[in-house]
């Protein structure tokens, strides 16, 4: 156990971008990683800010809540990102540094949007305030850029079965010396996600609870592949292939739920649908006719969106076809969209890094 | 999903033995399905019995306490059951109904005792007392009878790792309507953990949080050996190969720590060693030179013990090779003991039932 | 053993065709098979007339000179079928009756072209001559319709790696009365391929040497796989995706290798290419860009053709993506072909299923 | 393909022990491996020369007059050696050298005798004669030392499901300059298990026919696993192994079918029943009652012996409880055993390694 322990945060560290963040593992989903780093971090009736932009982001919002959290949530509109200027303006105005945390979605799954956590960071310095950056990138991690030193996260928590590309059922949570001082001071009443017993255990090189082995031995497994490929291309192969994806939605004459397409996310792609089409009902036909896996939207975007994973061990003919099927599957669905529109602009997207075109 | 969901439950209700009982299901380790059945029946600062009687019952009062429980706990020596005795006295007393659940580990992992459940029922509804009646089998089920509804038990717990034959990862709980009233009651903080939401989703056959996938489907095929094996006989291979252990340690001139043979576990034996024989060293030669796991005693049978796993997909000759690596590491580790002496014991308990002796 | 053999006989009846058909199974791959056909039919300098239309017919005329026939070889054009009236011609020819067996292949993999062998068998008939009529359908089998029975196959060989899904190293033989009746009769020196301990062993349910047996819990699985899904629809699944291929084809101003799209194949497609393309570079770009696996033409062929294969367990989406890469290598390789035609032109012909034209 | 193939050759050559050996594969069973052995050294009609000493040098035989060749059998008692003095004897009777080649099987499965190939190859040097040495060594490779240069054999056949730790289906040679320079000599009619199309592709790193590739996968694992524990090793520790079972025959008062015990095998041990016990019973009620696999006697032996195999991925405990197992079994099948007797004496041979007998 010990090796493979400390093989897998070596693994895990390069991914999260840090040298001396420790690692906490721990059967569970991505709600579990998320719990444990809010459970760890805000006291009992402690205020926590969740600035959302989405589904998730205000997921982390009720978690809180549930846990005992005196949450604030300062929401932005779905499709936008969670920006410096708003976390800068909400903190300069908690004089009393009440706000033990702020906790932001790295990769908003529901909307497809990344935000810059390197502006969060700076707006948080900025306004001086001492808060704990807690970050949820369960499915920004392993597809794109993570830089948890240099953006000064605090807590950046993952799970098992997106980028890493296993099936779910651990829990990954990163964390620093601030964090960990929060886990020794804060009073919350927990013992499964508790960090404590975790990070002692650590130093002998077990964990203090049954772990998951099966998901150990897989993560292993994960993160010499992404090693052997190199985290640099990794991400490049990410932004290319949602690129990609992209273009073929604007060959639809549709539009992403993402305003900005620079924080467009690198492994989800959230596609607004027009009033007559239903997102639920795409989805629903794409996995009948094509075996296709797509994504209806959820909350307020229910059946106004579809959206597409792009995230993983992927290849370009694999988007291609995933392109191809939301296509026929929008066609089926009534969408009136020229067949072969948004294929074509997707091949050629993905076409240009080895055909100059004429 | 829910076709998969309704054949996990109706297989573990029937390894439960309830007609009734809902199944809950989330990743997590043993620990975790120790921590959902405190935090949705004991409020905090709500009264919790726990009825000792080794290490895990110890750790159902650590986890009680951590989880913000008044936690009172009733140590029966290691090596006895929890007695209803006891209980009964101890509920007696207990006039204004403060203690809101009773906790008691079906089988002690620790020394390889199985509690007499029935019996702890039966004094608590002597009693007349309404604290619920939680219980952790996490390595009783699946090698031991369990009756869930015939004794009346409000919450048991379970993990994927022992008599369900797979890897770690998956906490199972089965909880009756009394148990999901105290959920509904009390206002522990609880997010992960919480029964509300799982119930809820079983409505539709959906899990609320990401399952570990890997796992149920582990768990449909270890259930359909179990089906196919026939309960019944699943529990009587176990009680038999545990007999032939417990053959082996008599004849080695040692006692189990179990006092009461009759209470001695179907799926682990702890063997009590004598004053000059270390049962860390024994566990340590078995697994260098045998390739055999051994577990050394804890707590205040750490060295002075070693345990013998026996249970889930095992039959005669693995056990007689399981006792034969035994002998060879207490040989090893300086017990004096006369080398196929137990071997052959074990083997002539494993053949009487084919073999008449002479 | 014996109740496995029985399924997977059952199955491969099923698939051949066949009530009564012997099924022979050894270790081997498609050469074997080949071999096994031969060994048993035509003895030592008996006549062997091959009639080709490219690489695996002429394989099997080399294979029958290597080991001892007398070895006539009729050859129609690559990319043609094998027609019955050439085999009339000839069989007519044959006064003395010398031919022993008359060997076609039935899917010819290297050209992608299917023949047609009712009119095979009938031209035999009408030839009044009593020559075996022995096929090689590696490459058909369990993609296109095999009829052993109607269409009077006296032996039909294949292999586990194609439309049977598994990875090489089974050798599959159907023999009928007549076939079993040469194999007692030629003084073919053999052993290993020899279909009379076979035969035999099969009385009791096992095979005379030790099988793969990993290939054999496979072919089972395979077989259930094919069941489920329904013999008709697995060859008609086939039809549709091949149609969809020959659409971007034709998409991309090219020809297939088949002249006549009647008999174009169900699991291969040949594509001609112009003159300053290379197929073996299609197939090295699509492989080192794409992670796509091409084959280059062989034979007369060779450089001059690029050959797709759709068969097994594959979908619509699949071949979209094969159909895009093999588009897009075309592009790299120099061919000036307009990206996304063929895409389209295959993504119409999958949707007519679903999507009625304007 | 090629550096799978080569690394596969590295790892065959240190097993067979072989410098300059070129290593054939093909799909087959060990009988194919012994076809490719006869078909490339002996030609129609010509001599070949057997020298059995149990069922797999008869079989030997048989193939060989299969294959038309004229074969020539030397039988030793079962249970004896193939010794040099007779080889000796008969091919210094054979001034005209038409013998082309002798066969003989290294390790004899159906008695459990290894013969000494360097004497084989010493008396045939000492009669000066030219004829191949053909060797099965089908059941000894990778469980005991080969010596192919030092012992000079000119051809070693094997199969992949023996110590080599897979499923069946591979069948494996090794052959010298001579082996193929008869092959180019030959003119026995064969084409699948002709070695010259595969010694002119091995030029290019590929195999003539479609290779069982799930089979060289696994090659190459189960060579790595042998290169790590060591040959050395793996040789000893299956000489203990074997030592330990004899021990436990003893100790039944039985004897072993071997008659020098400097020559049993040490990958399978052969036990002469006494007249009242039936072997195929023994081996019966073993797989019945005990899940344990044993091979009856077969031949002169049938009914006469149990077989117990003990080779490949195997450690002591194993070994025990297949001893307790087989003691068990006859004295279920009648046998008047004395239950833990032949399993004590194995236990103190093993033992021997660690603890010092008082």
């Amino acid at each position: 156990m010990p090796p493979l322990l400390d093989e897998l945060k070596r693994g895990l560290r390069a991914l999260f971008g840090t040298r001396a963040g420790e690692i906490v593992l721990a059967p569970g989903s991505g709600a579990g990683a998320m719990e444990s780093s809010l459970v760890n971090t805000v006291g009992p009736g402690e205020r926590l800010a969740c600035f959302t932009n989405g589904y998730f982001g205000q997921l982390y919002g009720e978690l809180g809540r549930r846990l005992g959290a005196d949450v604030e949530e300062v929401a932005a509109p779905w499709g936008e990102v969670v920006d410096g200027e708003t976390v800068y303006r909400r903190l300069v105005a908690d004089r009393a540094h009440a706000i033990r945390a702020v906790a932001v979605v790295h990769n908003e799954t529901s909307t497809g949007v990344t935000s810059d956590l390197a502006a969060v960071r700076a707006a948080m310095d900025a306004a001086g305030h001492p808060a704990l950056l807690v970050v949820d990138t369960i499915s920004g991690l392993a597809s794109t850029d993570f830089r948890f030193d240099e953006w000064d996260v605090d807590v950046a928590v993952c799970g098992s079965q997106k980028g890493l590309m296993l099936p779910p059922g651990l829990a990954i949570a990163c964390v620093n010396e601030r964090a960990i001082a929060a886990c020794q001071r804060v009073t919350t009443p927990r013992s499964f996600f508790d960090w404590r017993p975790v990070l002692e255990m650590a130093e002998v090189g077990f964990l203090p609870t049954t772990p998951p082995t099966s998901l150990l031995f897989g993560l292993r497994e994960s993160l010499r592949l992404l090693a052997e490929e190199g985290l640099a291309e990794v991400y490049a192969r990410h932004a290319r292939l949602a690129g990609a994806v992209r273009e073929a939605v604007a060959a639809w004459d549709l539009a992403t739920v993402c305003a900005d397409p620079a924080r467009a996310s690198a492994s989800v792609t959230a596609v607004r649908l027009p009033d007559d089409v239903d997102g639920e009902e795409v989805a629903r036909l794409a996995k009948r006719h094509l075996e296709l896996e797509l994504a209806a939207g959820i909350g307020p975007l229910q059946g106004r969106a579809v959206r597409i994973g792009h995230l993983g061990w992927l290849n370009d003919l694999e988007v291609l076809a995933t392109v191809g099927g939301t296509e026929l599957a929008l066609a089926m669905a009534g969408h009136d969209v020229s067949l072969g529109a948004g294929l074509a602009a997707c091949q050629r997207s993905l076409a240009a890094r080895w055909i100059r075109p004429a």
